[in-house]
């Protein structure tokens, strides 16, 4: 397939996703029809036989695999961290790409252990966003060439992707999109992120409420609300969860920046994020909200609170589980088991 | 070491769990000093820093490795099974004995996926256990011989054990020792099993409720009530949790059955389950019950109910990121990123 061109407006964005493919019928049929084959009692895997299901319903083929599973995180500054809501100065983002790419964070161990490859994609660590607690956050220009890289980043023959984020200040942003996609009260979206508390998170509350306010009153588009509020490497992420769709690579979310991230394109097309799983859910409260307003319930919940993509990247060893078990099992007429299912 | 022994008597094993070894200080002191050394935010890896401090300190070792994990599968069958308490016929449990020998059930394929070794060890298939219903499931002797079976499984240079069962019949077992061991209503601690509803289901509760009455009138001793009310294949579970604990080899116990055959454990020392996590939590609600009694926090919730070790052989990827991040990451200073908890 010839790669789709990045979109160059907030309306071709839509129009991408407006046109999304849906799940490949056959591949889902022949997974359904496998299951109960197996030697199991009907439905005892759990969860394990829904992701089996949804990898080959997205990857558009049965037996699904998992061989060549991709981390990706995005990273870029935030203008808003002007207004004192993170634990962390904004030299920090600088910093852990470095790190990323020397191989010392958690997501490089992580993602080793997971068999994953991974890559950090700076895309605006030093340019950053304008403060949108005083005007938009990019332009439709820059909201564009972001979405555009991570477009491009995604390696179109991965079968499952995981996606994160590194940018100090970005559970504010995560908060102030979520608010303004879903409306409700600052507070309920904003938690303490790398560690914020007292008077600093009452006035990450109160910059979250007012940049939401400010920007509100101009539109109720979720791109538009995306380009005001968001940050470049969430955009990055919308970017590659809409590539990702286009080339049938199933994708796992991460906490709540990621999940933030993949909002404003399920606020424009309902079905937007059905190739997508949560692969965890964060310790941060306006994770939980999150993914009750999406429909989506987490692979996992160990109270994790990192991002870089981590809760996706764990997550990808259960869907190789999954896989692994629906593809590998003898059935009953194979192993010679009985099947209380069957008629003697 | 030179192996203990296993137990000639039920006094000989309350002595062998009287003297458990206790953690060990040194390494878990080692993971303490290192954990805030690492290159995030302190505490953001939740639960996988617990699993980290938790390794060590019972593989008695920092830095921790998982590199030779083990799962074993205990099979045997149940006598109460001739009171109609199962969805599926006692021969299964051969059948599937023979599933594992060649490789076709689903702890095969997440062994492998594991990268753990997996053998099935038969303790009683044939012989099976007498009906609980009517009088103790097993002699001392048959009680002693199957926790021998069990500390013999395990294999001494493994880092990790996961253990699990298959025997028809077994969740009866589960709900019987919970029950006699907890309190509580029958009707708590007795579930659907493989499948089991309506007047079935009205019957193993009646079962569980009845047997339970029957031996409690005997004794309050639990490892006598296992002796009645367990299974071959629970009292093998405890023997290889038990050489586990003597071999400084953490364990990742499995759902309700396993679990089941953990407590008695527990019930007659209270530490004596601290080198086993909960791997998984099943769908069969009396494992909510009993984790709690028990004070375990499961890591993983799939909604899972096979037993087999599948839910912890799943776990065990967990474990391995655990270990993974926090022997491999950059500190701080290594990494040259601003610590927010160091002095400038």
């Amino acid at each position: 397939m010839a790669m789709t061109p990045a979109p160059k407006s907030l309306s071709e964005v839509h129009d991408l996703i407006a046109k999304f493919p849906g799940l490949d019928a056959d591949a889902a049929m022949a997974a359904e029809m496998r299951e109960p084959s197996l030697t199991k009692p009907p439905g005892s895997l759990g969860r394990l036989e829904e992701v089996a299901h949804w990898l080959a319903s997205w990857q558009g083929r049965h037996p699904a695999k998992v061989e060549a599973p991709q981390v990706i995180v995005f990273a870029a500054n935030h203008g808003v961290s002007a207004q004192g809501v993170s634990a962390y100065p904004p030299e920090v983002t600088a910093q852990m790409v470095s790190n990323f790419e020397h191989g010392g964070a958690a997501i490089n161990q992580i993602s080793h252990a997971a068999d994953a490859t991974m890559k950090v994609v700076d895309v605006g660590v030093t340019e950053g966003t304008q403060d949108f607690s005083t005007g938009p956050a990019m332009t439709e220009e820059s909201f564009c060439n972001a979405f555009g890289q991570g477009m491009a980043a995604v390696n179109v023959s991965t079968d499952l992707l995981a996606v994160g984020e590194m940018g100090i200040g970005n559970t504010t942003t995560a908060a102030a999109l979520s608010h303004a996609l879903h409306g409700g009260t600052a507070e309920t979206w904003t938690g303490a992120g790398t560690g914020v508390e007292g008077a600093a998170l009452a006035n990450k509350v109160r910059v979250v409420g007012e940049s939401v306010a400010l920007h509100k009153a101009e539109t109720n588009d979720p791109l538009d609300l995306f380009r005001r509020l968001g940050g470049l490497e969430l955009v990055a992420i919308a970017g590659a969860i809409t590539r990702a769709r286009l080339e049938r690579i199933p994708v796992l979310l991460d906490g709540y920046v990621c999940t933030a991230a993949a909002a404003p394109l399920a606020a424009a097309a309902a079905n937007a994020l059905d190739h997508c799983l949560a692969g965890h859910v964060s310790a941060e409260p306006g994770h939980t909200h999150l993914l009750e307003k999406l429909g989506k319930v987490p692979l996992l919940d160990l109270n994790m609170r990192l991002g870089e993509a981590s809760g996706a990247a764990v997550a990808i060893a259960l869907v190789k589980m999954a896989t692994a078990y629906h593809s590998g099992m003898a059935t009953f007429d194979e192993a010679g088991v009985t099947d209380k299912n069957e008629s003697p």
